[in-house]
């Protein structure tokens, strides 16, 4: 600001009264300030948002499915935290594309938010960098950010895929199955090497036809679930990657003729009332958005230390569908 | 953009320059033109809406509740509407508080949407007025506006929770209780009188605690559920008023003694596979949001007809929870 006053040669106030459109400025005077402000590389929202003054404060989110009921609490816990410091949320969804993300993340730093949660859908977040030197505070969460130094916080998706397929084979099964979300998800990959060191773990081969990763739409996962049912090989125990994945798994199961074993990654509304009830892995999706929204306010609050990575533990809880035994005596 | 152009004595094409901060404009004309604007009765937002230019267009989704999974098509089929028309989707919550709302409403206009899709909290729009007649359109979706005249798209909630208690009616219930959300909310009137109508309908009273409004909070439906069970005049059948009642209802049913029929209004996720399964009158919460876009879509598109009302109907989707009979004789 003393900088823009400075090059203007005006004083400071009349560069706020310029950036806050207040009367008393000349135009000659506002053309030379909004020449100043541009010259010294500031854009309109960044310089309004390390100047603003008498507007109400708001950050972004940006989720990657509106629909998916995995972020509901999230989205809350954020706009709680939001609320907590005066803070409105505005809030939009990439739906799994990286080129919509940025149109979005863009879109809402040119409507002048003070600081950004993002749940990425693409892997390059490079196009952040004039953003953050120019002042905006950004936290990643439930994935990280790629090619960027930034904030992330994460549930343990390794360790909790681990321990729930480690939880699969400690009641007898050798033959488990992986259904997971498109390879190129963090989350997705992530949960596949817990549940490939489980397996290694415990000295279990993986047969390439027990793993498959891609979208989550209810016809692929269906037809997924039932080729390792069915195929050569077929699975006596399944371990579904997300909510999504595990909704169309137990209606597959619900009508196979023998039992099969689940332990699915994330809770579901109900499940605790099907039979068997669903044993899952559960994130804290509440404690995710409100530790990601609390060290965004932190930032913006002037904290400018070294990029913070949290992770957050998850939770097996055992209901029933994951401890059955194996249905065709290949148990040991 | 006339009006405009011939106050400030310029030309259209540099009413655009000034309006879309393009180059080759003096100060001084830049300076009439914003006050021929301000003169006109244009705020900022509205004239960016008018004269727009080189931006992304966007519209605001207002829900209530972030984290209630009914919103959750809704949001993304309002989504997929303006991706449709190549618009950004920016929405927040009101968390069923009026001030949030209007706070949230007008926050989004300061951030220039071209317009509003909203389901209300409040019951007093009048506040919108002055962005009305400045040009924003705005839809009310899921519940009505408020003394303003102005698009609305809804579920037949009155016939809907009719037709399930009709249902349970036919069934042979008598003593059938009602438990929805707090009475200031449109869809819960609307639900109790279609409650009313059917039970009127079939010549049957309706006892004063087998009625219960109020927050949708797990303890207070836990309870009150426990109480029509076990009162000097029992219900043999519940009818719940959205899907945040049906979820703890069905909890309490689940540890019931006796077999209680249930119609809830709004299909939950697994709903289908529980023991019983749970009889629903489902919305259409896809096709609300879309509809509602595509009004919204219609208005920014020029149609300056009068307010419509849009209804759309629910269906009932018998399962086995709304086709159990009375558990103790009272059927007739």
């Amino acid at each position: 600001m003393k900088d823009v006053a400075a090059r203007a040669g005006v004083g400071l106030k009349t560069v706020s009264r310029v950036v806050n459109g207040e009367p008393g400025v000349t135009a000659e005077t506002e053309h030379r300030v909004r020449e100043a402000i541009t010259a010294l590389g500031f854009r309109r929202n960044d310089s309004a948002r390390v100047l603003r003054k008498g507007r109400t404060a708001s950050i972004g989110l940006v989720l990657e499915d509106l629909a998916d009921p995995f972020y509901a609490p999230l989205s809350r816990a954020v706009e709680e935290v939001a609320r907590d410091h005066g803070a409105l949320l505005l809030n939009g969804s990439s739906a799994e594309d990286p080129a919509r993300e940025r149109e979005l993340v863009l879109a809402l730093c040119a409507r002048r938010v003070d600081g950004l949660v993002v749940v990425p859908a693409g892997g390059d977040h490079r196009y952040l960098e004039p953003e953050t030197a120019a002042g905006l505070a950004t936290v990643f969460v439930d994935r990280p950010g790629g090619l960027i130094a930034a904030d992330a916080v994460l549930s343990d998706n390794f360790g909790g895929a681990r321990d729930g397929v480690a939880h699969l084979v400690a009641h007898g099964h050798r033959r488990i199955g992986f259904l997971g979300d498109q390879p190129r998800i963090h989350t997705a990959t992530e949960r596949l090497r817990g549940y490939r060191a489980a397996m290694a773990a415990a000295g279990l081969p993986v047969d390439a036809s027990w793993v498959s990763l891609g979208p989550t739409a209810p016809d692929r996962v269906r037809a997924e679930t039932e080729r390792m049912l069915t195929g050569p090989s077929p699975v006596t125990a399944l371990f579904t990657g997300n909510n999504r994945v595990t909704a169309t798994a137990v209606r597959v199961l619900a009508r196979h003729p023998r039992p099969v074993a689940l332990v699915g990654f994330d809770d579901l509304e109900l499940a605790d009332l099907l039979t068997p009830a669903v044993t899952v892995v559960a994130q804290d999706a509440s404690r995710l958005g409100r530790t990601a929204a609390e060290l965004l306010f932190r930032r913006l609050d002037g904290d400018a230390g070294p990029p913070r990575h949290e992770e957050l533990p998850t939770r097996l809880i055992a209901r029933g569908s994951g401890e059955l035994p194996p249905a065709d005596g290949t148990s040991g």
